[in-house]
């Protein structure tokens, strides 16, 4: 059955566009844009209309970093594909893309297939995977020229979690030289993890065991060397680089100076990092352990060198880093030690409002909102035109926004599965009103009118922003 | 009346996308947009229809810096703004921004007026004005709110030419002192003319009164100095700055400095000094005289740094500076002494296609020419979303673009009216092949069907990227 | 009459050397040094012998920056050649470097002669001279030649003082290419004059007159875009620079960067910076008149990179800038209209002393204190080896210090010939005991024993840093 | 026996000054100088006296790098300390700064104490010892504080190497942190080891095994990226550091970056990178062999940024890393596979010589050439003012040298234990003709007169350039 929707009335903007202009939708797909009050607009009927009066007509947001179910720390993150795509979806997010995780001594295929697993059938809206190289050797290099044929077309690794996820430089320098041949990206966790742990045992062992430890071991110096670093191999391989989670100042000067160059390295930051600080760490009672993460939140003045990357475009996505862990029973498998706390933070609903909060705040505009937080991603990640913009044969993934209600984020409203949230108490102004996915209305009016399994899995292009 | 025109079939190219879609436009805007074979474009008719099939469907070119009939050195610029906009016409350019120039003890209104009165009725395409200050004064500071109201957002100052339009720095701070109140943009033609003029005359005492001593004595590192003080200046004044024709590395590298540190500093590079060089200059026979414009040309190695800067957006516009003077009878007023030649360069009607030429070379990306020759200097002087691009609402500013077509550029064949070209012999693929100016057909198949008078004077808003 | 001296006992140092050595003049120069208790030193007599246990043996000071009598602002400086000399010898300087001023319309050698006529016969300690060039035109650039030759070998040049001693940036090109002819240093004043007028004028015209607005009005921005046009007209004439009176970090950061890049840029700061700040200007009742001078005192957290710069090296000099006017009767002039007050602060005699503090303090290093205010002044300004150390051959300028001896610097002891002191009521360890000027007792044991005309006017060298 | 030594008529030249100077030996010690002339020098007599018309007395060269008999690669270094000190004093060297090794798994105490014995009664001069660490852990940690007290005050570690002496970065930081702490100063080899063995091993899997395939697998890149990673480390710790054998010019960037930031970080490069470069590498009949040496040689643009970085004192120190194998039997270990050719070269009689070359090339001055190959490596390493420089108290380690006199470099006539010389040919003006070490003649007039045994072993203080 073909259908057409017709949105009408709103200010559609994109990252390029602001628009008064309706919006047709066939099968899926966006058919068509007309000014309004056009005779072309003024013909067309559509069997559903929705009035965009005085709101924002946006395409919905892309999250590039989410990790749903990750097992982490002996636990593992608490929103399920089910619960944490539903809750995307009530944040105005009509695409996630997760990581699949390569378990050490295994192969790729293994840990994608797992994770194909997990989410098939699941999901209230789409998703695509990056893989996170765990084991880099002979074998798994092979096997990355075969995930970008299929769609998987980045690969995270590790300078961080030695003897986790870590990889060494031998090996970063050997899956870049690769990504270079396969056109994959490499996307990095920037910090020195080999350092950090030291400072880690000489912190507990000097009984600094609260959470705002993890803030101090985990030092700015440390983020700052690994961006070195990994740009430097990257230019040794010829490869591009993605720097997820930047949190510090002179990590955004290294990504800086890296485009000063004109090189292909990327940054992405996170709403924690740029609403949150170590005040936050050092919350008493051990409430300091809801923000810890890694990268680690940084001293409030850090915010204004994020905001200024944002707006300079030497950091170019926010992706949230969803990651929740409980409090109760999860957080707090860390109390008396800092390292044991699981890392991560929920955020997966809470990106667009945020984002739109900072516009209100001055900090970015509208444009470069829908830019960073769904065009970029989009492109990044090989989504774009079907994702990431409101133009005609895009997939109809649409938020309805209304710029001008009032919400108060909390654990009470929130629909992430998880007992917590980073911004309680926090009141913004903006909230999605309603979303399509592929033209079908997922939230309607604030009522949730999805379902586990319309999430289609995409397979991606490579990095649309090289050569 | 009331006409419809649909183009068909084409790919759509803007800053932001690429769209196999049709465009539709009614009483010179466009209209609406479709993809390809929806019901919705299937359902469209109109008066016109022009096949696009295989060609691209591109914005008309915004063309912010040029000097039609400008007096200059005892001569005047030999294109009219109707032999000017005629040949912009022709090279894919739908809007020019040229600059009224204040006379020394005049005030800008007359200045002003002289131009409205040049331009009137004879532009085959629409036009807007900057305003050059000659003479910042009390008088002139306060006309220059008022001209912010009337559409003339810009205001260029020089750095160089004592004596004639050259300003102080204290000109200089107070004209950004009050751009920074009323809205405007300062312009700034950034080169150490004090000192640039010492070593004009140390030339000719040497004897050295060849056209390629201009190079040596306008010093890259006297451009880089001029630029490095404007930014300054401009902070104390709390202003934003748009430094025109920017030519040499190191001065790319004082604006790249400025952006990282978040200021509202941008950059405008032309064609010459993308494709053109000192090797020019030195042409024999006083061939070199040709390539006289200032910034001068440079050694060919600072392309890269323009094209990286164009990459990077530390560099944001590409406009021409089209101000020809010809050889014979214009440019030879220099024989003997390099001072005495007009300083300038055809160029409006090359421009879409050199650049184009450099997304073949691989220089930039597709949407990257668009917003370089079209998006971006519309927004910067206030003409978004009526220029600059193809969306719904906007002025059906449109060319018809044939991307594999070939043409050697000759003043033979060219429409400015000079006698010889800066590229003369230069083979480009890609060709104008249609232009549509508010729905109007002013080239239609390689045919010149507009007329002088068709192009409407636009007031403009203030730059759009200020905060 | 031959005569012997020999000091005993002391701490002999240098800008290289902390030696435990006996020091023996003979006929007014360093004849020898031994090492305690060899042979060598316990062979020696002498018609004098000093005993300088538990002190240091230094050289004499060379304040390379003192306006001894300058006429600025309709007054004159409140210290004469008599005067001034007998406070620099009570605080352990023997040689200053007083700047000759050329009127403008004048020849140099008129300004020189006057000079040289004011100091005849009426110094305590040695002196040399710059030369203030007032007026750069063919006759006086080739004056310089003559001038450097007899011994004037550094011309001082003002960005600063429109109308009065600023140069354009043609005149310091032409005198930078003239120096770098003849061996001469072009010394800079480096803040943008044009600009600060018209804040000046614009922040009387809001009614702000008291001292205070003197710190505001001249904006550390405009000292470094002072200071990097300075370098770049030096690059372009192929010439050394030395930048006086360096007061802001941000120009301390031009300096470094110019000495990344190999050239031959000097940088001076002067005790008022490295001690005082805004906190002073903003005294009440008028009181901050007192600290005006320009470049003018700075917020305190400059201060951390004056030290630095110092420590680094991209600073190399401390001199005093000493040119005093009384408050009474001549700060005074500026009541109701700071840009009336004189520009100028007192400082000969507190420089060896506050820098002997800096070393307690930790900010610099014992030989370092040797270096920056003895060895390299005289070096920069080729007055080395006669100047700047003790070692063989080298004139006895030598003072012996007791660094253990604790005074409270105040107007009620100085012997400057000011109704104030800068730094009243602040306490110092460390004072000059006993100082010699060619062998000869000025100061001995607290003892004024110097008389006017001992001080010989001593012609110097072209720079010794220069390849 | 006491004894006197008179060396008379030279030019007296010392990082800090030259003079006309006599200088008294009295007990190996110098007694005294006397300015050519005075009552005092004439007055001297002596039992030995040395004539030193027309040439100049400089202090004895002190080579902070060698390595004698160092077991690489399974052979060892093919100077004993016999032999290589011999050949230290015919080249102007009166003390060396040799590296004692710890074996893996072994103690510290037991690599000195290999290192005392192998030393012990063979050395012609002065010697002195770091310490290399192969094996940080609690233990070796432990036994650095006790080696700080020995005289053992400088730690080598490796960031090259993996298996044999690489640390990682939190065995860095721990020592680093443990030097911080102690006193010691950590030198580092700073390449990135773990990358560049990837591309060994990539580079030989295609076939490239000659020579010159060391050069293009040691990237730059990776020298800069390891000296910023050591900067950044060094930071965390608050510790200073020395990098030694700096070859590439980015590397000099981040010393400059860190020095602009006043951090206590110090570089050392060597004559083999200001002489000589890659073209030397691609010699063919696996000539390059000669010049394979970690950090590798780079091309020949590399030169002037270390001669600038001398000249700004972003580069201090000036040593050999003399660690000779001979051609014939030790480099052709690695033919057919330069992985395997033992790595360095011989140059400890030679670095004397090539930097006076360089004074009169206009690289340096010849107080520059006194203070980066005596007095701060004298300094750095803690054996000022015994050594170093030509100061009453001072070592009499003194070398008369012939400014005039022509030499040609080769192995046919130098004296290290080594069938080629990398300099063979070379003609360079200045030649030691004397050397003296602690008053006893080494070298007589172009004689050897030393003896093995002579040579004392020399404990050091800690770095004399930290607060």
């Amino acid at each position: 059955m073909s259908t057409r929707t017709l949105i009408r009335g709103g200010l559609v903007i994109t990252a390029a566009e602001e628009l008064h202009a309706d919006v047709l939708i066939e099968d899926g797909r966006i058919a068509a844009l007309a000014a309004r009050g056009t005779r072309a607009a003024e013909a067309w009927s559509a069997d559903r209309v929705i009035d965009a009066s005085d709101k924002y007509v946006i395409p919905g947001g892309v999250d590039a970093h989410t990790h749903m179910e990750l097992p982490f720390g002996g636990t593992f993150a608490s929103d399920s594909f089910e619960t944490g795509t539903r809750a995307a979806a009530w944040g105005g997010t009509t695409t996630i893309v997760d990581f699949a995780v390569q378990t050490v001594g295994r192969s790729l295929r293994e840990g994608l297939d797992a994770w194909y697993a997990k989410a098939d059938g699941k999901c209230a809206v789409d998703y695509a995977f990056h893989m996170i190289l765990s084991d880099v050797n002979e074998r798994t290099l092979k096997e990355m020229d075969l995930l970008v044929e299929e769609g998987i077309t980045s690969f995270k690794l590790f300078m961080a979690y030695p003897g986790v996820f870590y990889s060494d430089d031998g090996q970063i320098l050997r899956a870049m030289q690769r990504s270079a041949a396969n056109g994959g990206l490499i996307m990095m966790h920037a910090e020195n993890g080999i350092a950090i742990d030291v400072l880690v045992e000489q912190a507990l062992q000097r009984g600094e065991t609260d959470p705002r430890y993890h803030g101090e071991v985990r030092k700015v110096l440390l983020e700052a060397e690994a961006t070195h670093r990994a740009i430097q191999l990257a230019r040794v391989a010829g490869a591009p680089l993605y720097v997820v989670h930047v949190s510090a100042e002179e990590a955004v000067a290294e990504l800086a100076a890296a485009r000063d160059k004109g090189l292909d390295v990327f940054g992405e930051t996170c709403p924690q990092y740029l609403f949150l600080s170590t005040d936050n760490l050092a919350e008493p009672d051990f409430e300091g352990a809801k923000y810890v993460c890694s990268t680690p939140l940084r001293p409030r003045e850090h915010q204004a060198a994020l905001w200024r990357g944002l707006r300079t475009n030497d950091l170019q996505v926010v992706s949230t880093d969803h990651c929740p862990f409980c409090f109760t029973g999860q957080k707090e498998l860390g109390r008396g030690d800092f390292s044991k706390i699981p890392n991560g933070l929920p955020g997966v609903e809470n990106r667009m409002d945020l984002l739109h909060q900072a516009v209100l705040d001055g900090h970015i505009t509208r444009r470069r909102w829908i830019e960073i937080a769904c065009a970029t991603p989009a492109r990044m990640f090989g989504l774009y035109p079907k994702k990431g913009t409101i133009a005609p044969g895009a997939d109809a993934d649409v938020v309805v926004y209304d710029p001008a209600a009032t919400q108060v984020i909390s654990a009470e409203t929130h629909h992430m599965n998880v007992d917590y949230s980073a911004y309680e108490g926090k009141q913004v102004t903006g909230r999605v009103e309603t979303v399509l996915s592929r033209g079908e209305l997922v939230i309607d009016q604030r009522e949730f009118t999805g379902r586990a399994g319309h999430g289609r899995y995409t397979p991606r292009a490579t990095c649309q922003y090289l050569g």
